[in-house]
Parts: structure tokens; sequence; C-alpha cells
């Protein structure tokens, strides 16, 4: 063991699978722990609003009012993991203002008041670290912040919601409905009661936003992605990606382009010998191309209590070595210095181009598909590959796939309010994103 | 722009594809290095035989003796891309004593004389940063290093040599033999004039002690490893792996167990659905199993002049950082604490366990596979799975390919001993291991 054996000391507040997980990960690596920081990380305070069986406590001062671990003297670092954004914030605040340096597991907080916190943190001389704010137990943010700090960053493209990706799986594997598969989830645990989060994408576009600033440079700025769930995707839709070479997945994409910087969180076709187009289950990815490096893709869990620890630890590890050289702040909080950060123009979704699949029940009779090509044709749109299924007996109607090349949203709005206008054409037009990603 | 805009003034040796990589890398991305490491990184002297008609070398100062860069007192930083064991150590050595900090990206010196040009380091109280020397641009050393630094590590396998798995990629792809894409890939220049270090697995196990001594806090120890290369594989195993769910990939492996510590390069069967078995042509990944975290995986390419500069920049960057905050050495060079580097007994091949695939030549006639399977069950090595392909018109022998469950080396060897002894079985028993990765 190193010469510099002081302590760090640790407040957790939050007790939950996050909490309990961090308790014990800290305890059961205790020694390698201490050989990396070269100081052993010792909790000597939690908050929490009831026990956890998991935990055991004994020993270790205990307060019902998270608030207590803010102000207590005897406290480093307060790890913030109860969650939310209101009273986590107040909490990190009081924690800040009484000099402490703060660990959080908070995507929420982080993409929508970061910007006023890193200030806050700035000021007060402390560190604001959260690693685990970002797919869990994978090192994503090291990665941008540090491992990547070559690179001009040109896009990134991920897997950052377990929940809908386990979801999209089971949907894709075992041709089951949404909904059945959401209840089924709900049932197991992976789900919320109120799922809403997961499945409309506001959590994956809260990961973004803390994603896009750091390869860019950009403040956080939650309100503008564009954010799109997989509520009406179907195992239909999912079936005819197959066949045209493709498969489904829930992305946070941000690209920096000459036009603007992207943001959006939506299902996307994506080739399906890609990596990312591999990662099943609960597993996150994100899949990052730098100018230099090119294609790099982190692969890991992306939620539960030991690797979303795994992450809070590695902070706490970061720190403790920052501390030993006396200066917590020698990597800037969002990677770039923050008289460097630029605020770049976001591109409206209008603009924002890919390649679409569409998909649209057709009246079975001729003259159809020449009518849809020419409204294409107007709008500048190609088709890249067309799918008719043949009718079964009976049906009067049969389904139309459509893979269009690169097209502007905007153009391809317009196609589409055409179509659904035809007589011929039943129902609402399917749009699903595509991406070509180099991987 | 930060107040400490003191420039870090960077000594380049070497301007071969990674060098001059690097230079242009440097240059390239002016701006979004120095608002990451909050100061500009000027190269200020480049060391090289020759010019490299890619970099503009106007107003840098060019010496044609390499040992004028490590006694520049006009240079902070030498970064070593000249490759090889012997000149190369000479100027680290130089640079260091003469006080400067050192980057390398060479996986043979670290792996061959790393412990004792750390400890010259840290007796200089400079740097020596190397995350170039393992796996190209992949953040692999700062993901061991610190993102997973609340983990035990608890075994990690990799794909690690790119010239290797597209040799492997290409004879499956299209079932070539070895000799011909090893003298396409050559013809390509992706291949060495001798490729010995590659196929033999010599490169990768260079990278696998880098790995495991970060992994697990033991000195390097490049006699430790077991080496063995792709040479002797076939299309046609590449073929029967395929069929029983399986890929082959050479990979670096490195365990703790119990009874010791397993460091071994092979070509190892790996089940085909796995991430790791779907990394294609030249690239590099590298899977680790965290005590907390679970499985994460790091994908990206392994070779190649700007993306192994892009992880020679993040470590400028990173010292950059330090440089700032006055502290080199808050992160441990093998990631633990010198004083807890522990030398932990290496695993004898004799007593590692796997499964294995068997492959032989049996004469087509009764009672050959009774006898087999007589000495496999004296061995207590029991069979998982089995193909014995039908004999073609004309042919008197089959293949016989056997795939056991786990059984130590020793064992496998005393079986296949007698099983090569058989009149009814033509020429040596093929051997491959198999990993049952969790990824």
């Amino acid at each position: 063991m190193d010469d510099s054996l002081k302590p760090v000391r640790i407040g957790i507040c939050g007790l939950g699978t996050v909490g309990s997980g961090t308790f014990n990960v800290l305890l059961e690596n205790a020694d390698a722990i201490a050989a990396r920081a070269r100081a052993p990380l010792q909790v000597t305070h939690v908050g929490a609003r009831r026990d956890n069986p998991a935990c055991d406590l004994a020993g270790i001062r205990l307060s019902r009012d998270i608030f207590e671990v803010a102000r207590d003297p005897e406290v480093d670092v307060l790890v913030e993991l109860i969650g939310g954004t209101t009273v986590a914030r107040e909490l990190i605040e009081t924690a800040i203002r009484s000099g402490k340096h703060v660990v959080t597991a908070n995507k929420a907080l982080i993409a929508e008041y970061g910007n006023e916190l890193f200030a806050l943190a700035a000021e007060h001389n402390v560190a604001l670290r959260y690693e685990a704010a970002v797919a869990g137990g994978i090192p994503i943010i090291k990665a941008l912040r540090e491992g990547l700090a070559g690179n001009r960053i040109e896009w990134l493209a991920g897997i950052i919601n377990g929940t809908g990706n386990y979801i999209l799986s089971e949907m894709r594997e075992h041709r089951r409905e949404f909904a059945d598969v959401l209840a089924e989830a709900q049932a197991l645990g992976y789900a919320e009661a109120d799922p809403t989060f997961d499945v409309e994408g506001i959590d994956a576009a809260h990961k973004l936003v803390i994603l896009a600033s750091l390869a860019f440079g950009i403040p956080l700025q939650f309100a503008s992605v564009y954010t799109e769930g997989i509520t009406l995707l179907t195992p239909q839709d999912l079936d005819y990606a197959e066949e045209l070479g493709y498969r489904v997945k829930h992305l946070g994409i941000a690209k920096q382009g000459d036009r603007g910087v992207e943001l959006r969180v939506h299902p996307t076709l994506i080739p399906k010998d890609q990596l990312l187009a591999n990662v099943n289950g609960v597993k996150n990815a994100v899949l990052v191309e730098g100018s230099a490096v090119g294609p790099t893709l982190y692969y890991g869990a992306g939620a539960g209590g030991k690797p979303t620890a795994s992450a809070v630890v590695a902070d706490l590890v970061d720190l403790a070595r920052d501390l030993s050289a006396g200066q917590v702040s020698r990597v800037p909080s969002l990677s770039f210095a923050d008289t460097s950060l630029q605020d770049l123009p976001i591109l409206p979704m209008a603009e924002v181009e890919t390649p679409w699949y569409l998909r649209m029940e057709a009246d079975d009779k001729p003259g159809v598909l020449s009518r849809i090509a020419s409204i294409f044709s107007d709008q500048g749109i190609s088709i890249e590959a067309l799918i008719q299924k043949a009718p079964t007996a009976g049906q009067v109607r049969v389904p139309l796939i459509v893979l269009t090349n690169r097209a502007a949203q905007g153009r391809v709005d317009d196609a589409v309010e055409q179509i659904e206008a035809l007589d011929s054409i039943a129902g609402r037009v399917t749009r699903i994103r595509v991406e070509i990603l180099d991987g």
C-alpha cells in the first residue's frame, strides 16, 4: 500500500438497487479499490428513508434525512442515488455548497440541470462526476472525455435504454406484440409500472443529450432532442426489416454536420450484420465515429445495481486519485473547457436526411404502385427496394414496403401525406428511419 | 480557451505510419485537442531517419539522430514511435533520465521491459504512457486502469491481432487456405513480409501480458504466456466449428482462478452468436468480465496510422491535463499501486481446463468410435457433441469431430496420444480449445 493512506470518506444517499449495489461493491472489492486508488474508500454515512436488508450498516452513521449527509463534515464525497430532479437537485446543491464532491447516477438531473450544476461545482472547486448516468457500467463517458480526446467526434449512435432493447429483442425473436412483451417486462421488474420514460424514449433522450455534449462540446440541451418511442412498432415491421437485411433498434443518434447538430431518438433500421444490431436483451452499446480512430463500440450492462455501481465506484476511484494529486478539475465536466463550449445550431428534423422504411396497406389492383412511385419521384425521393406481398385468399389489400434512398424528413412527410390521401391506401403509413452505420 | 495556455511541447520520434498519423492528428484536430486539454499540444521537434511526404515539417526542428529529441530542453514529452526493443528502449531511458514524459505505442517494449521502465519513470517523477500499445485506437487501457476500477476483473478475452483476425475472417467467409490468404494479406500490406509476430501469436502475447497486469495487478511477464498461432487451422475446421454453433477466433485470454492465473493465446471456438465472434476483418475487440459490471466489450481499429495516433494523442491530452494539475502519476502505471502488485502463480497449461474441439481422420469401420469413446472415458473426459461425416465414394477414412466437456489439457494430451497410436486413426489429431464466454 502507498504512503498516502488517508481514506476518502463517502456518504451514500439512497439505498435502493444502485445505492445498495454501490455500498456492497465498495465493501467486497475494498482491497482492489484501495490498491488502485492508493487510498481506502470508506463509507462513513448513509442517508436513506429506510434500511435495505442487502446492506450491513453496522458501525456506519445512518440518517433518515439525506440532507444530514450533505452537511456532514465527516463526508468528503456525496454519492447521490435517490433519483428525480427536485430533491436530488437540492441535495447536490447543498453538498456542493458545503464543499463536498459529488458523484451521481442521475441522467435526468444532469441532462436537464447539468449546465447550472457544473458551474456551481466549479465555483466551489469541487468535482461533480456522472459516469453512471449513461449506459450503466459501460465507461462511455470516460471514453468520450478522455479515451477519444484526440478525435473530432463525427457521430455516435447508441442503444442506451435496456428496457426498450429488451422489448424489441423479444418482439423480434418470438414475434410478439409490443403490449404483450411490455406487460411481461413489467411483471419481471425489467420495466416500470409507468413505462413512459423507457418506451417513449425520454430516458434515452436524457442520455443522448449528455453524450452529445461530451462529443461535440455543446451545452446540455434536453429540449433540443427529437424523441420517438417504440410503442407503434409491430412484429411485422421487424420481420420486413429482416427481409430487407436490417434490424430495428431504438437508437439515440447525435451527428455533427455542416448544417447543424442532429439530436434524435427513434426506432432505426440498421444493417443486421452490424455489431450494434446484435446487441440484444437489456444490454446497452454505443458506437462512436471519431475522425482519427474511425468507429469504436462500447458494450455492456446499461442498468442494474452492481453494473451501475461499477461506474459510481469508478468515479470515486478517479476522484480519490485526483484528490491525491490535489486537483479535482483536470478533466472539464463536458470534456471541453467551459470557455470552449459552443452553442452550435440544432438541425430541424424536417431537414434531417436518412433513408426511410415505409409500410402501407395498398389495394391489390393495377396502377397503385405507379401512383405511389410518381409521388416519391415528384418529391425527389428515389426508391432503393420494394416488397409487395402477394395477397392471401380473400384479401383486398396487401402490405407494401418501400425502402427509400436518403431523403429529408420534410419531403418524406409531404410524400406520405399525399399517399395517405389516396383512396387505394388504407390507414396510416408507418415510417421508420434507416441508418447505414460504419461499424 | 482557458487561462492556462502554456503549450505542451512534444517531440515525435519515428515518422512511419503511426508517427505521421500522430503528427497529422495533432495538426488537424488542434482546436478540439487544445479545448479538451486546456492547453495547446505543439510538436516542437521530430526525430526521423527520413522525411515523410505525408507530414509538413515546415518550422519544426528535425533531427536525423532521434536522441537529439530525448535531450532537447524544448521538449516536454517524447513520443516513441520507432518500434523495436533495443534503440527504442535506450531512447526512452534517455528521455526519462532527461526528465521528459514519454508516450509510446510499443507493445513489445512494454511487455518485455515495462517493469523496469515504469520504475525508472517513477524514480524520475515522469509519466510513461502506452494506451496505443494494445488494440490501437480502442481505449482499453484506460477502461481497465480507470473505467472498471471498482471491479475485480475475473477474466478477459480479446481479438488483439488484426492481421490474424483478417486471415481467419477470409478463410471462413471464402473457404480459403491459410497460406493463400496470408500471401494476399502480405501483397495488400496487411501482413508483414515476416508474418511470424502476427500469425504465431507473439504480437497478441505482448498485448495480453499488458492487459493481464492491468486486470489482475501482477507484474508484466511475457515469458509466462502460452502462445499458439493460427498457421495450422484449415477452412474445414472453421466449417465444422460453424456446424457445431461456434466460430474460431484467435484470442488472448487471461483468467484469474483459485489455482493461479491463466495467460494464453490460441485459436478458440466461441459461440457464434457472441459479439466477439462477429468481430471481423482487421478489427480488434476485448471482452472483459468484471465482478460488478459483468461483461463489457470494447471494439475498434486495432492498428493503422490514424487509429493508433488516436490513442497516442489521448495519452498526450491526459498528460497535459495532469501537467495542469501538477501531478503526473495519479493513476498507477499498471493500475494498482506498485507496492500492491502481487506476483500470483501462473497455472501450468496442463492444468488449464476448457472444453475441446478435436478432429481426426478415422477408418470407416465398426468399433473405431467405441474405442475412441472408451479412451476419453478412461481419462474422465465426457463428450458433448460428435460429428461423423458419411464417407464419399471410395473414401476409406472419414473425419470425426468430437466436442468434449471441460477437461484439463494434461488429460486431453494423454487421450490424444492414445488415439493417435490407434491403427484406425490416420495422422495427427487437431486440437482447438473452446470457451463459452459470458457476453
